[in-house]
């Protein structure tokens, strides 16, 4: 990245240290950035490309397609998807390249993956949700039934709840979104959950719901009923489109603001109990070990958290001047209500500007000049719901947790500008 | 589609004739649908495959993936790509199966397209943004520069002038998608056209700008200086990714609201004039011919509009029942303030439920459940903008007009449905 030349102006509008700007410089008054080249009278060699045909110009290129792909040109824009393990070749992850995507929808193509087994091949035709347990009646839905539903479509987040892990114990110098690339943002549309329940009609003492997904090794997670009469929706589009086989076609459960693995994908039963099922994916993992070796379950709501995507970890400014800080927020709270900046490692912090809409339990891409004036300088952002919860410091969300507990870490990220404008990981 | 049965509740909530009920129906209670099969005690053969694994669940299925793409189960949700010309094979259009979709997204590789020339395959690092003509000093960004600016996202939908055109003087029996399907949704992220104008800094008699395109044949459009300055964007990302090549990679013109191809693709120079430049784009075609031989040139605004998606002309409705009547409006204008429907000709009108967000100049889902008798019915909707602006009929909407004339066709869409439950497109 290469810093834009400022003006005094800039200087005027520093509302905190070492060179935050105010949030609406760039919506209010303009700026002589300086960060094109001059043509006119100056014979830029740059300009020059406008005043002749390139060569795409010249000839024919593809025509209209049924199913449109990237650039060949961004063939590096790709999920992050590990080593993966040789004994077990479905297992894993694969994450969202956060540095390289801005706004807050995240790309069909580019959603986060963790699979515990593979990713089914479901013939939709064949696939049914059965409902039964403490209902008046067992109901199964096969998906020409299930397609009639009235229908809810909802932009919201979903993250992993192993999401940033690596930042528990060390700070890796990988990229941003090898590091917090476990959380992605859709537009999912698909039938409220509360509808079918209604419709089997809850019995007594219902109080929990067990969903299980229809993947070799069945991820099985317990939701309370609260929550599931609540805003749990049975998924079947993603941004419009039915949705893509690695986030559960043809279906999944939606759980806004709780933690990935229970909106569990390939959902395929759901059976109304009165107590929690202590499943082996809620008891062996995704609980938050103690210090003192008990552990908490159940601990489903992801945290308020935001992480600066540009610049982040692995970049290079390549001349001071002025930059836009942008990054996601989210809470499975509720909604983002204001992200501070700090470009002085904390010391002092601004306002950054939120792009609406301004949903909940939803990414929010947050935006703020910088000038950087090519000294040193720790960048990090921290949230705040409308709930009044705030984004932790690395010591705040670590000290509940045995030093083993891998999940729910959702921490200030700072990242240090060096002097030579490379971007690293740091602790702040 | 097949309908869900109804209880008795259905008939004390009718809201207009012919079945539609209040949209608020399914929010607010529960409702009987009887939609899926009971399974305890009733043995049905429908919930069999949920009590023992699928085949799906024995097997190794897919790993985790660089860059996603839709089940093979939905290989048939393509765009309409039409029959082209031979002559020249890179002009045409590809549409949005609108009727396959739903949401109010577009996913990327569903984007409508129309080319004039054909995709240019361009290489960023070659690219360059002119700006010349009546500035203080014309300016060249290469993408590099270009990337460093301050960057706004805003969800909008681009639609093409001819979007529609075929109802003008006909009622085809094609889908919904290939009649109205040029028309698409995104979040798109780039910067503000006003910072760059403003850095070239504008010169006396600045009041139009023409922007030029890098394909084969050059888009030319004349946008006002007025409409430049205020929401215009050079959109580098598209739903979170760089845009694709058939949406202009690797930049176009985001004009909010306004037709299609002015929303120049692969745009690399844009020129402040005084008066708009009258280009072949904007002579020869893309203006309204009127009555008396003359044309309307540059009405740019796409006119308020709304169609319905599901259930639409192609569907057979296989049982009376309850159903959901969902579909899309906008306005290029500003914001959907309502949508109503009709079940009945026309005769009487429901106001539909819109799915929020409700942004300007940005499609808006509607829905709104209805009961089918089994008897002929009429469906239509009719949206409203937050300016006042009331969807027109077939004959409002083509009264000002040449018979000759296609673009900015923006009339009420009836499809009818048959007592065999068979959806055609009819006149109202």
């Amino acid at each position: 990245m290469t810093g834009l030349k400022s003006g005094s102006v800039v200087e005027a509008e520093q509302v905190a240290g070492n060179g935050l700007l105010h949030r609406r410089l760039f919506l209010t008054q303009g700026l002589m950035l300086a960060g094109a080249a001059g043509v006119a009278g100056q014979a830029s060699a740059q300009a020059t490309p406008q005043l002749k045909h390139p060569e795409w110009m010249m000839r024919h290129g593809a025509t209209a397609s049924g199913y449109g792909q990237p650039s060949k040109f961004e063939e590096g824009v790709k999920r992050f998807t590990g080593q993966g393990n040789p004994l077990f070749p479905g297992l894993g992850a694969s994450r969202t390249p956060l540095e390289k995507l801005t706004g807050m929808i995240t790309p069909n193509g580019l959603h986060f993956e963790r699979h515990h087994a593979s990713v089914p091949e479901i013939d939709p035709d064949a696939h049914r949700l059965l409902i039964h347990g403490l209902v008046r009646r067992p109901l199964a839905w096969d998906m020409s039934t299930l397609m009639r539903y009235p229908m809810t479509s909802e932009m919201r987040f979903v993250e992993c709840s192993g999401n940033s892990a690596a930042m528990k114990r060390a700070f890796p110098q990988t990229s941003c979104g090898q590091i917090h690339g476990l959380v992605s943002c859709s537009e999912w549309t698909g039938v409220k959950l509360s509808h079918l329940l209604d419709e089997a009609g809850l019995a007594d003492g219902a109080s929990w719901i067990i969903a299980e997904g229809a993947e070799a090794t069945s991820m099985v997670r317990s939701i309370p009923l609260e929550k599931a009469l609540d805003d749990v929706i049975v998924a079947l589009y993603q941004n419009g489109e039915r949705i893509r086989p690695e986030q559960g076609y043809p279906m999944r459960l939606l759980v806004p603001g709780c933690e990935g693995s229970v909106n569990v994908k390939w959902v395929h039963r759901i059976k109304v109990v009165s107590a929690p099922g202590h499943s082996r994916d809620e008891t062996g993992q995704y609980t938050d070990l103690l210090p003192d070796g008990r552990a908490l379950q159940y601990t489903l709501t992801m945290g308020v958290k935001s992480v600066i995507t540009h610049p982040s970890v692995g970049m290079k400014l390549s001349q001071s001047g002025l930059y836009e800080v942008s990054g996601l927020a989210w809470s499975g709270h509720g909604a983002i209500r204001r992200v501070e900046v700090t470009a002085d490692g904390g010391k002092s912090w601004a306002e950054a500007d939120l792009s609406g809409p301004i949903l909940p339990k939803c990414l929010t891409r947050f935006r703020i000049p910088w000038s950087w004036t090519g000294g040193p300088a720790t960048l990090a952002s921290r949230a705040i719901d409308d709930r009044g919860n705030v984004q932790p410091t690395h010591e705040v969300a670590i000290a509940p947790y045995a030093e083993s507990s891998v999940y729910h870490y959702n921490a200030i990220q700072p990242w240090a500008v060096s002097q030579a404008g490379e971007v690293a990981n740091v602790r702040m």
